[in-house]
């Protein structure tokens, strides 16, 4: 089991929190995607580390971007 | 045409947008929903008058409130 963690801005609201869910547990071989938006957190659980750049991706075609 | 105006509370971004008006977009004989998220201002355009409780049930079932 694998876990990491990334910041995410401009998430606002229930739906931000449901689509970035949806695009970053859409990156192949991720498990569980757990966002909170007081903080931006996002936690990625997967068998296998993700790159990054397939969590930007997928960050970034749900509308936000990560802070770093 | 008729044009009646509401302010609505809790839109945060573009999602809340589009959940708002597509609940009060779908109440019989409105035509056009135009929102304004920096005021909340909700603009409902309709034929004929829609009562302010069909417009609250739509906008409480988006997961919003009227101010008033």
């Amino acid at each position: 089991m694998n876990t990491q963690t990334y910041m995410v801005i401009g998430m606002t609201c229930s739906h931000c929190v449901n689509s970035v869910r949806g695009e970053v547990g859409a990156v192949p071989g991720v498990n569980d995607v757990n966002v909170d938006i007081t903080t931006g957190q996002v936690t990625v659980t997967s068998d296998q580390p993700i790159s990054d750049e397939q969590v930007r991706e997928a960050v970034e075609e749900a509308g936000y971007s990560l802070a770093s």
